[in-house]
């Protein structure tokens, strides 16, 4: 069982208000693959420059990340992302993006990846992500991604990329944006008329919400008392969530709610640290705990 | 069995991005005893001017909720408000309030009311909430709630009030406002530290928490695919939680987070009307039914 994750490694420069990190490995597909890692084997296929450090690398393969998919551009220079958060860390400015390498990034699949049971397009050109989805042989589940530029600029390749993916997952203003409604609730209903088999709303700090025709699914945000950094939150609930989906028997609806569990207990770790930071360090049984954490959170007996 | 509810009858005038409603029923206390009368007896404690109409007056009366407390000051008029909502419908703009009445209330407990067992202190002046929870024999369970105004202007009498009260509501900014913390859970923390045995933390559309010394409970919002008006949502759910829990034999922990349901559940049928019309209507079978769906919305299996 193998999870393939396709999108951006990149260095990070983060302010919060407590304090500003420089040189922080970052990009969705980094946090999407440390995340997948605590319960599959990931293959990662992104592109870095020829300056990305070794040591960066190493992180990664410290994790059991298969990087055959990590090609270095030879003399490209790796993406770079700075960012500011406000005080309450639920809003964020961009303060820039240089593409470099991925400005004109062309995906090539290492030899044998074609069988990659589970795939996650980190948000990227849609019309990418549909080319390395239509380049897997029989995946159990895919899911895709996006922000807000593509949206924008891209949004009838966006529709059908989204309509040929099993599941979409985008943030609640992501949501809105598409749908053109204030509700979650009707956002989720006309994502889903779209094609994929189910939506997951990610609602930041107040959790997820899983919509399929026969479901909706709530999932609170962990309480935590301090949270470091929010950057790659989204990303890492993907990586959780897929990558507790690509080890089950079978993907029932049972075992969905799960995985979303299992994506918000991981987004919850991630944001303890700057980037990636805690998710280097994150044992499966932290996970475990947690997630019986997020029961005890949550259950109540029936009424009356 | 009784829930005293204490604070502003009034009359609004809401504006959504859909549609401008004049001379609706509305106030704090209000929506807290039309949701609190689904459970049990409501005694109503508040103050009109001679321009309350008898209509809004014979809905209460047909809800079955005790007006001997719903004083008509001589000369007086009632209290009115003014919002706006913005196109999400999570924040709005107040546009006036007229105190009216409410200016110099000087609440008089009816003869007999002493042995209310449950008590609600919606948004007022704190010093006349502790007044009225002081003139109380024996209450099981009392919960005071506030807005920013007061915040702002009596905070320490507002704390000695909070204290001796048994469960404090607020909404998220309102907590956070007070604890001076981005974190809702470092919020709830801060303020149990105050005294009261419990904090209810509204979270709008995305639920609530509910924090003790020894509990964490979070609830979701119910995934309602129209928001008519939010106006009274808060204090529908005040009275929902109080009224259910004047109903059971022993406050405990579970029977607490039943109520944060029960809570919950009546606001979300608050916001489906203009101010507090859904509740004239609302059976409790109808509350049960919906009480079903949040256990259907949240539950997930153990892990692994």
């Amino acid at each position: 069982m193998t999870l393939l994750v396709a999108g951006w490694v990149a260095i990070d420069e983060i302010e919060t208000p407590f304090a500003k990190i420089s040189n922080s490995l970052g990009g969705s597909a980094t946090c999407a693959a440390l995340a997948g890692a605590l319960f599959t084997g990931v293959r990662l296929l992104a592109a870095v420059g020829e300056d990305f450090p070794a040591a960066e690398r190493r992180k990664l393969e410290g994790r059991r990340i298969d990087l055959a998919g990590l090609a270095t551009i030879p003399g490209g220079v790796t993406s770079r992302w700075g960012g500011r958060y406000h005080f309450d860390m639920n809003t964020r400015d961009t303060l820039y993006t240089e593409l470099g390498v991925n400005a004109d990034w062309q995906p090539r699949l290492p030899k044998g990846w074609e069988d990659s049971g589970a795939a996650f397009l980190a948000a990227g050109d849609p019309l990418l992500q549909r080319t390395i989805m239509g380049s897997l042989a029989a995946p159990r589940v895919t899911m895709v991604d996006t922000i807000k530029f593509f949206i924008d600029s891209a949004l009838d390749e966006l529709r059908e990329t989204m309509r040929q993916a099993d599941f979409v997952s985008l943030n609640e203003s992501e949501a809105r944006e598409i749908a053109r409604t204030p509700s979650i609730a009707r956002a989720g209903r006309t994502l889903l008329d779209g094609g994929p088999r189910g939506v997951l709303i990610k609602l930041g700090e107040y959790g997820a919400a899983f919509i399929s025709p026969h479901d909706y699914f709530v999932a609170p945000g962990y309480p935590l008392e301090e949270v470091v950094d929010p950057t790659g939150a989204g990303d890492a609930f993907a990586g959780g969530f897929l990558g507790y989906l690509d080890t089950v028997p079978e993907i029932t609806p049972a075992q969905v709610r799960r995985a979303v569990i299992y994506g918000s207990t991981v987004a919850s770790f991630q944001v303890e640290g700057y980037g990636p930071a805690r998710l280097l360090t994150l044992t499966r049984d932290e996970v475990e705990a947690r997630y019986l954490e997020f029961r005890a959170l949550t259950h109540f007996e029936a009424g009356k």
